[in-house]
């Protein structure tokens, strides 16, 4: 494998220095940002090499790379874009990961070609996050667009899809906005997976929440659905608290 | 009205110094703690003088006597148990307040014997927590029984009872465990009851939430649901934090 990873114009090399993780990036598509770091950190995903994690809308890679951190299993990342994509196996390749994680460039709707229903035991998802309504106003920046709008997969498919892929006692991990909670609830009740665990993110301690972190688990047990302490990112100066600069970089 | 009130064998008055209320309490049947006293603080009542409000599951009557505080509009408690309710109505004469609030001893299968539909402007609610299920381990204590299990009515019929009772654009107010919250979440979802707010309680920084509030707008607008700044209860010393100290005395 080489060492010199091709590099085009527009992009950058950013590290997660809390696990020294390096992520190929560019302005002109969509960037990892505190979602990906927060939802890798949430995530208890299957440890033995044998297991097998899912990272779905797994846009350039930031999730399923943290991750690699933290398990010996097997990562696969699926991503529709395909610039996106390539950028994420090159990310990959820079972390010499290749014997760990791979890259799906495919649609959701195609992946029961690619992996079995039932085989998986962790996924993770940092799904797009505004419903594609007609009113909604969309990034001309078709590749932002894809990222941020529920363009080429609905989250009744995409929660579809994991549950699909999921096996029973699975785990399941997403991020999304708070105000889609109601609809994730819903979706999950219906499609045999069963919220175990929930942290809200708050911008500030005096701000509503922005992010919600969510667990659940294929054919759980109902009920015990747990709040964990939530994580509060900025201090009153604006500088990130220590919990937040713990999973940034390692210390507090 | 006379200004003795009388209190029978194992009742005390308890006051709420940051509104003045006094409660009639008894250690042989639930007493009000800091669920109703975070739910009155949570609710936004209608205001003027012919609102009208309606606390269900009213135990002794403390949710109601605090809303007292901040509104003109008329307060209907409705209690199942008639020694509850009869602790009610006394604490009512104790406040002097009983031009503004009065009591219904009535099952809730009964209320719209008394209570018109469509007519209620803000309902708030701090039902019974567990769910009467036949493995749940019930108080000997019937009173204590029937306020802690959802003995006399399932949380369905209630919030089936809370949306019959509201006007359109009425608002609701409960207090639940947090891991009843999805259940909250689906059968508002089925009764034509949008949430809107929602805040966690959790007792320590470090702990899990163990109390919700939620505000629901009859026939609102879908989405918009918002998680509003949790509250935390004690400090690692176990003292009162700022903001619970306002509430409970009126004082940081």
């Amino acid at each position: 494998m080489k060492n010199d990873i091709q590099l085009f114009p527009g992009e950058r090399v950013d590290e997660l220095y809390a696990n020294d993780i390096k992520i190929i990036q560019s302005s002109e598509v969509f960037s990892f940002s505190l979602d990906a770091v927060l939802l890798a950190d949430f995530t208890k995903p299957v440890l033995k090499k044998k297991g097998r994690i899912v990272d779905l809308c797994s846009g350039n890679g930031a999730v399923g790379l943290f991750l690699a951190k933290k398990t010996r299993a097997h990562i696969t990342q699926v991503e529709v874009q395909p610039r996106l994509a390539d950028m994420a196996q090159r990310s990959i390749s820079l972390n010499k990961l290749s014997e760990q994680v791979s890259t799906l460039n495919i649609d959701l709707n195609d992946i029961f070609g690619q992996l079995s229903k039932d085989s998986i035991d962790t996924i993770t998802c940092n799904p797009p996050y505004f419903a594609n309504q007609p009113t909604s106003k969309k990034n001309p920046n078709p590749y932002l667009a894809i990222a941020r709008h529920e363009s080429s997969a609905t989250l009744a498919q995409i929660i579809s899809t994991i549950s699909s892929l999921l096996k029973m006692g699975g785990k399941m991990y997403m991020v999304h906005r708070p105000d889609r909670l109601q609809e994730i609830l819903r979706l999950l009740d219906s499609l045999r997976l069963v919220p175990k665990r929930i942290r809200l993110v708050f911008p500030k301690k005096e701000r509503e929440a922005n992010m919600v972190l969510i667990e659940a688990i294929k054919d759980g047990n109902p009920g015990g659905l747990r709040f964990v302490p939530p994580i509060v990112v900025y201090d009153e100066n604006n500088q990130y608290l220590p919990e937040v600069r713990r999973v940034l970089y390692g210390t507090d």
